[in-house]
């Protein structure tokens, strides 16, 4: 029904098939490795529920009335000084805007950026979720085959070339679908590959907190070399999702017409879960929890891995991740994932088939398991029931 | 800078005039008419602190996790009952959906309506958020005449007969900004003239339980006669506006093409505060509450109106508020608000000028008081130094 008034833009745009899968998952009998969420143990309750009666005395309504488009300026603060720490940044509180989660700053940069038909340069494959975000602007996208070190360089400047795409959007670190890092030599070829385009980098950066090995933090691509960068970061897996709190940091122009653009999407975000967030990084050391959360899922991504080895047979590849909530597997030639995920659901077993991140592949033979939420005895026997799912197909 | 990159549709969209004034307005020197900030003290604060503990205590890690892009099933559920009551609508949760304030149930009506170019029907004066959320997806707009007892029917038929417009945004309960209501008879003469017309009717109404008289509530336009209409709700001026939660009333496959379009949007709102709210009107009766704010309101709006009778000249006119938040008031023809606004901020008063409510109008002789934000003396003081700015210009 309505079909004639909707948009454009709505009738090319599919219900995100993960959070499809999501409703299929609710179901306690099956093991879910498909979404994407943090383990419910990691997050600091306690903690937040002392930071929240704190702000509630300490703040009074000032935590229930309307607010600033741009957010709260004690947690811009918090960010900008995290942020000169980690990567010695050159940036002031004007280079900050708070969002409702990192998907509404997609939404919002795609709203500031993109005309219809305008090109978008993204990873092969790439997070659904901006895929989703830009073609509500009807976006056209370019994907960019993604190598064990980053993306593959050759087609990046073929395809810079060929398209001259308005913007590009990298998720350099622990990348979502696929669970891989771009090297340091990588991310130096890919800033030499587009620093004379007249275009916008995005690196989306959800994951890069969650190193589980010693290793040195890889900077970001151009770091403090260009004011074109658009880096986004967000509260959701270091200490809630549930609040839907991100943040963009870029030049102050681009934070302007941004918050243009989100008055006209939600005026702001939640002001009290912003003062509860910026209580909770006042009140406790943000590293030393992280540290917790890096160790927990480390030992799950190893339980993953181990059981991959032990159970998949060996024609089947699979990424061992270093960091972040993802291993990117892909089957033997020719096989579908979709089918597979057929086949599993009647194991109960879940994962995202790989189709919906590509812009045009269909029936794909690569999928994502997400190992964060779940326990490692559960996700040994939720790997043992995939591995005969995949002898069946 | 960066010009050559940015969309059309950000080039052509003012920031937000009331958003640039209330950050004049933050000096506290000056008595502010301008915003439409409920007024603080009318939050029930301990309520919900202690609805805050209590859903941590009942829920534990789930207040916290990613949840599902139509909202909390026990608040739509109570918004369901709600509407039932009130208005004996047949609906189920199929029918809701929760949006991060009423302003994003905008955008994604926006974006799930309309083409660039497609017309939009609005009031004149109309909400500047609306404006500014459909200049987003580059409506046009036709704008209708709003008489003392709603829309200009003429005028209605006329631009139904010329533009055929796709969507129609009406606030017939103290309409923002002119704090006007549709009688029942208009109602009825719109529903007539739109009735047999494809095209979608937008109800906003976050100001309708704010009602000063015992006047019976009167019903939407067209209540339970088409499919066609969508209803808009809010808790922010019943609750609090800081947790930015609305919600939407429609078919379910209009609700279906707004959650797609939420997920790409910000997957989905605040579900700590979704809690936070449901638990608080599970223990609490919200009507006895808004029966609280309503004689709050009521007393603001008697001061208001009294120290105008007693300070404007004769040649101002004003609407005389029965609910809700807002005044309006109509200079001599030929005055200039927007001048006046430099007079009255020099006095230490502020409102806004009409400009921004009008679609193509500049210069315009009216303007908007908001009443609910200051006591009652200093609304007195207020207003008397509005007529001293208005008899310099």
């Amino acid at each position: 029904m309505f079909n004639n008034l909707l948009s454009a833009r709505i009738k090319k745009t599919p219900s995100s098939f993960i959070r499809e899968i999501l409703k299929v998952t609710q179901n306690p009998q099956i093991i879910s490795f498909a979404g994407g969420l943090p383990n419910p143990i990691s997050f600091p309750v306690e903690e937040l529920k002392t930071s929240t009666n704190e702000i509630i005395k300490k703040y009074g309504n000032k935590v229930f009335q309307y607010s600033t488009t741009q957010g709260l300026d004690i947690l811009r603060e918090y960010i900008v000084e995290r942020y000169k720490k980690l990567w010695n940044m050159d940036i002031t509180i004007e280079n900050v805007i708070i969002t409702t989660g990192s998907q509404q700053a997609l939404d919002l940069i795609g709203k500031v950026f993109l005309n219809k038909g305008d090109k978008v340069l993204v990873e092969k494959p790439s997070y659904l979720g901006l895929l989703q975000a830009f073609m509500m602007y009807e976006a056209e996208f370019v994907q960019t085959k993604l190598n064990d070190d980053g993306l593959d360089i050759e087609e990046l400047k073929d395809n810079l070339k060929t398209h001259h795409p308005k913007l590009a959007y990298l998720i350099p670190n622990f990348q979502n679908p696929t669970g891989l890092t771009y090297s340091s030599e990588n991310r130096k070829a890919v800033f030499e590959a587009i620093k004379d385009e007249d275009m916008i980098l995005i690196q989306d950066d959800p994951y890069g907190e969650l190193r589980f090995t010693n290793d040195e933090r890889i900077p970001y691509i151009g770091l403090n070399q260009t004011n074109k960068n658009i880096y986004l970061g967000s509260f959701s897996k270091i200490v809630t999702p549930g609040f839907r709190l991100g943040f963009v940091i870029a030049h102050k122009d681009i934070i302007k017409a941004l918050e243009t653009a989100k008055q006209a999407s939600d005026l702001h975000s939640n002001i009290f879960s912003q003062y509860q967030i910026a209580q909770y990084l006042q009140n406790n050391d943000l590293d030393k929890h992280i540290e917790k959360i890096k160790n927990l899922y480390k030992s799950q991504a190893s339980a993953m891995v181990d059981a991959m080895k032990e159970f998949f047979p060996n024609n089947v590849k699979f990424t061992i991740p270093k960091g972040g909530m993802f291993s990117w597997v892909t089957l033997e030639e020719g096989k579908s994932a979709l089918k597979l995920f057929d086949i599993a659901i009647q194991k109960n077993v879940a994962f995202v088939p790989g189709d919906p991140f590509y812009v045009s592949e269909k029936n794909v033979n690569t999928l994502r398991l997400n190992y964060t939420n779940a326990d490692e005895a559960t996700i040994k026997e939720g790997i043992k029931r995939l591995a005969k799912s995949i002898s069946e197909i």
